[in-house]
């Protein structure tokens, strides 16, 4: 048995962990942090987390090893007190990359063919096709090329989307055309109809899609971001979106989350908004990849998806 | 240069297909029918057609080469006038197949992810994330595994949902689970959560949604059509809906066509209504797949896509 232990800010979602351990994974030997508990976790080097509390790191001195339960470590890197020596390891896909998918597809769909419209035909009876936007005239621009991006991308381009990619380091995908670095970012910019943003928050992301980038997008773009709020710079969009320039946004993610109630997001009507579900964790398939992942690194085998802390993902 | 005449019952429709072949295909000598236009058509073997008017076929008595604009051709079959000796083509995918996926992508998700609630969740400034139907709770049954299902259906297994299909002849698509034949009909339906039908309308298929197939799906099932209007008995789908053993219903066929301003199903609330547009032609694809066929046919040539009249597709 692996003693892991599990800290997160959310009590509840420690909690379905837990059950998920130990209903299918008895290998591990998990228990929840307990800040009000004695000191004495010499032997745990392993940590399951999500936005874990700063004693977390500072009561279990051993911990060597820790699991992040999302694709974004931004909040884990902020953590002043996690030791130099710690290895953290994010979530790759578990179940992530295919419900972005389908929210990407839902979404996007829905403007290019005009879905919604067939609601109010319905109240009319008014039997008629809307008018569509055939899919060769919206190119797709995915921010962000990791193992989420490329499924993305490449679910929209098997729809016959075109699609390009933008990505700190170049990268081939079929059928995908590839830019990367801060060269490259003016063209990608100008050619895509429709922008969807997966990058990972770092130092060098935060506020990227703001006045100069948005207003680089063709006019009548369409901003989509389900990456973080910290990656849009809100004033800029609501500006680029009353002149114009963009004509709709759909968003997951918001600086400030829940969004707060006086935010001119709630009631701006080129913005639709989700609360941050376009990717929720299948728990099942998370814990299992983070328990593979932690007998490889328990024989000293490598483990992909570790975090390099200067990169910030 | 090839002679060919179009005919359709939507005069725009022709002349679109028309303005295709001019700009990109010099290698057809197309005309548009006119039934007033003096007899004279003995070189004339090949038709391009969608819901052709009778006279064509009695005009035109050298067609041996009738190409469907569509992969329906239950409307063609029923043409009394038609040459024994004609052979009927039918389009495969030809850009069909990518649109109905993303059309089967977005209602589904809309259902198993309860997107439309978010919309009311803006109006009053809630962000809180949505019941939502786990994937693997959501098993979705394809009904007909041709071009066009077994794309849906993969799509659908690529997003992690459990798919299966059913067919009249057996198939074997990698990762769904299939069921053919009368004999196996009724195991399909009892274990199909969401049920897709995508079949070709033959003497066979013909009603088969009705009160007992529907009645074998699982409680709380939704049915989604985008096959023909009459693959459906309307009125049972109705009693079904009323009674709650069908959750919902997504419809974008009708019996009759554009839905007569009385029928029931505009103002069902557990009905979604679209006017036939889930697999808009892509006359560019289409034709370029017409003409390939049509020179492969006058070499010779094996076409596929070939229409056995008793089977009906």
């Amino acid at each position: 048995m692996i003693p892991v232990v599990l800290a997160s800010e959310n009590s509840a979602a420690t909690q379905k962990w837990l059950n998920v351990i130990r209903q299918h994974f008895p290998d591990l030997d998990a228990h929840v942090f307990d800040p009000q508990a004695p000191n004495a976790h010499a032997e745990v080097r392993a940590a399951i987390v999500w936005k874990p509390p700063a004693a977390l790191f500072s009561r279990y001195r051993a911990l060597d090893l820790v699991f992040n339960m999302g694709a974004g470590v931004d909040a884990i890197l902020r953590q002043p007190d996690i030791p130099q020596t710690a290895r953290i390891i994010r979530l790759e896909d578990a179940g992530l990359a295919n419900p972005m998918t389908e929210y990407v597809v839902h979404y996007l769909s829905r403007i290019t063919r005009n879905f919604g419209v067939y609601e109010q035909h319905k109240k009319n009876r008014l039997w008629q096709g809307a008018e569509q936007t055939p899919v060769q005239n919206c190119t797709v621009g995915v921010m962000g090329l990791g193992v989420i991006g490329a499924r993305i991308a490449q679910a929209l381009s098997a729809l016959d989307y075109p699609v390009q990619g933008w990505s700190r380091s170049p990268k081939a995908l079929p059928g995908i055309k590839s830019f990367h670095g801060q060269a490259q970012f003016a063209s990608f910019l100008a050619s895509s109809q429709f922008l969807i943003n997966v990058l990972p928050l770092t130092d060098q992301t935060r506020d990227i899609l703001n006045r100069d980038s948005l207003g680089q997008l063709p006019e009548g773009a369409v901003l989509m971001n389900i990456g973080r709020g910290e990656h849009l710079v809100e004033s800029d969009l609501i500006s680029m979106l009353d002149k114009g320039h963009l004509s709709q946004a759909i968003l997951d993610v918001a600086r400030q989350e829940p969004l707060p109630a006086d935010h001119p997001f709630w009631t701006h009507p080129a913005i639709t908004l989700t609360p941050h579900i376009s990717g929720p964790t299948n728990h099942y398939l998370a814990i299992k990849q983070i328990r593979d992942k932690l007998h490889d690194a328990l024989q000293g085998k490598p483990v992909s998806g570790e975090v390099t802390p200067d990169s910030g993902y």
